[in-house]
């Protein structure tokens, strides 16, 4: 694969356009859409030309909103007019509800009028809802329907749903009363009634729920598709998987983000800017800086221990990586759990007390260490301090490195935000305190 | 939802028999194997008792392998048998890989000799790999049919198979030549050729593949399963897309406690033991403090340094605070990136260059709210090497964070071990040296 795109880089190079469109040719159409999103638009729109148009649609439905968006600025008259056209509904909402209000504006205006409103429909849900990402072509069921009625009903207009594998099935009113699958009305005798063939249990959302829990929620119960239902139980849709699994790995992706202390954008690695990187993560880096000078205020304020003790000061940045280390793990772990659902935030409480035991264990095999390398380093009184500190300081940073997730999610805000350098930040300033205070009653300065 | 498990815990401590059973009775079966993973092995198994056989074994399914076997564990008999007969072969060979030998062996002997064999086939692959995960039980169809014949072959062929919704075709000699969707057969006319029906550029994985590579293949492609065929070309069976969707998941929350240097462990946040948290977490933390005494080492080498120049030492926690989290940005974008694919080691070059000018800027940014700080709470000169220093410490940082995944890679090693804190530790160190080097040009010491 190296040499794959080595050579693509020399056919740009060469404008070799015989060549380029071989090897638009030769490649599956997930490797295309990969170096469509590591390109530049000039660069991407033109190997997008070169795809037939079958191809290109494949491709384009590959990549991300944003590397959309990079393709078809470059596009121009049929070959944008085309590639709009054919997307999915969703997927078009989805590209316009990202792209500058402007460019939605003209290529909604460009549509055909069935496609404009089902689109408009769509955008009219909240950001990040299931609304957004639910395909309103399905194949919906009246429940008196028979096994054999029903395949004609999919043989008649399954070739414009999204899928056809999960029916949603619906009462006189059109009101959801459950779903079949497609197996089950293949695999049954003709004459039984859709009904007998009902699923049981079959969770369903709003359009106005959350898309990462809704596609949770289809990971937990394991199901293909999930109806997307209006307040009146009435079917607008259904998620498909394919859709729930880009929404939990965007949502993946965000949240590592915010766990490093970066804003999350949208979009390829290699294709953002230099500034486009420095603005996702300047702003927790000066706000961690502000926040570090408790850090100074407090060495400021033991100044004098530290000039009766140089050798204090020598294991601060020991001390604080510790703490910090600690911190960021238990974070970590705690973010995850809220994440998949392993933890809420009525447990606040019991997991305040295993992590601070957790920390405290954590301390006890640190301190040793801490031990040895302070009596062979400085001498044994400051070695003491430091294991004690080492014990104290890891029990507290589990502790609160593990329990702010859950106090953020308690007061509404994503736990995701508490990052490990938040927490490294917060447990520094303390722990330099607890350091000190312990210097005092061990080396009496 | 609160309530409930509130009531949940209320009924356990009763001993409400009558009052569990509705519990279980009401609620959908991903939340009643939610509270399942949660208990401990004897109330589990109570609960899982009390659910009728079909749901129980659609809540069973639900569960990872190490909350399956703990509830396995405390079952006997025919109750023991039932479950683990009616497991999907890919869920019990993954449950009976992850459980202590003598655990599997018992289980496998309990088997019918035909589930026995098909279980110890899928045993037979690697650890991790597609093999483990795939459904061997698949509809294949044998490319002379027509679209009429495959659905016979389907409604008869089935009710065993995982999914019917992909179908492989083969050749005479059994070998793999492409993939029909049944959405097509059921559309198509029945007489026509299935040949006519097989979908180009359909990706498929060897057995003995990374599971984790083949689950983002089929993100990338949007398909709903994957053809598995051996080095010979022959179907072994297809890795359906919930498998897939699980092996991501997975595979982040391993990533993700890695980047926060904590080893990961399958099982259920709540359900692990204290010990068993401290054990994945201790190794990271003892081998990061030893590395720590360098940050001792550079600072006894500076010790004069300091105590000519007390004040110096009041911006260390704020320098390498600053300095780790730089490199924790960059670490866990690159770490992303790389899991994605959306990074190849070859571009090693390209990041470090990249990423050292985004230090740069944001070094900058650090650099004059140091300036202030520095300037207020000390002197200008101290202020002035504080601000310098962040510069060189960003950039450093940042260069240094994003390139050592792409490294690890090369050599071999996961990218996810270079980890937030291992990162923090190593720019600790330098960071230091960096600080006392700006002091003695700047000041003098």
């Amino acid at each position: 694969m190296a040499a794959d795109t080595d050579t693509l880089d020399d056919l740009f190079d060469a404008h070799d356009l015989p060549g380029l469109e071989r090897w638009v040719a030769d490649h599956p159409p997930h490797e295309v859409a990969d170096e469509l999103a590591r390109a530049d638009g000039v660069r991407a729109a033109l190997l997008f030309r070169l795809l037939d148009k079958d191809r290109a649609l494949t491709v384009f439905e590959e990549l991300d909103p944003p590397d959309q968006h990079k393709v078809l600025a470059e596009l121009r008259g049929e070959a944008f007019r085309d590639v709009v056209e054919e997307m999915d509904p969703d997927d078009r909402a989805r590209l316009l509800g990202e792209a500058p209000a402007k460019f939605a504006r003209q290529v909604l205006a460009g549509l055909s009028p069935r496609k404009r409103s089902m689109t408009a429909a769509l955008l009219g849900y909240p950001d990040g809802s299931v609304g957004r990402y639910m395909s309103p072509e399905t194949v919906a069921l009246r429940q008196r329907r028979t096994a054999g009625e029903a395949l004609g009903v999919v043989r008649e207009r399954g070739a414009d749903a999204e899928t056809v594998y999960t029916l949603p099935v619906t009462d006189d009113q059109r009101r959801f009363v459950g779903v079949v699958s497609l197996r089950d009305v293949v695999l049954s005798d003709p004459d039984r009634s859709v009904t007998e063939l009902l699923k049981e249990d079959y969770p369903l959302v709003e359009a106005t729920d959350q898309a990462e829990d809704a596609a949770r929620l289809m990971q937990e119960a394991n199901v293909l598709a999930l109806p997307v239902v209006d307040s009146e139980n009435r079917v607008l849709g259904l998620l498909t998987i394919d859709d729930a699994f880009e929404v939990i790995e965007a949502a993946d992706t965000e949240d590592i983000a915010r766990q490093a202390a970066a804003a999350p954008w949208s979009g390829h690695y290699m294709s953002a800017s230099v500034v486009q990187l420095a603005r996702s993560r300047v702003v927790w880096l000066l706000l961690l800086i502000v926040a570090a000078t408790l850090t100074v205020n407090v060495l400021q304020f033991f100044e004098d221990s530290l000039t009766a003790v140089t050798a204090l000061a020598l294991f601060i940045p020991l001390l604080t990586g510790a703490g910090g280390n600690a911190g960021s793990q238990a974070a970590t772990a705690t973010v995850r759990a809220l994440a998949v659902g392993e933890v809420r935030t009525r447990d606040l409480l019991r997991v305040a007390w295993r992590e601070s035991r957790v920390g405290l264990l954590l301390g006890a095999a640190l301190g040793a260490v801490g031990l040895m390398i302070g009596s062979v380093l400085v001498d044994v009184p400051v070695a003491t301090t430091v294991a004690l500190s080492l014990v104290v300081i890891c029990s507290w940073a589990a502790t609160v490195g593990a329990t702010m997730p859950l106090l953020a999610k308690r007061l509404g805000i994503d736990p995701a935000v508490i990052s490990a350098p938040l927490v490294t930040t917060l447990v520094d300033a303390t722990g330099l305190l607890i350091y000190f205070v312990i210097a005092h009653a061990v080396l009496g300065v």
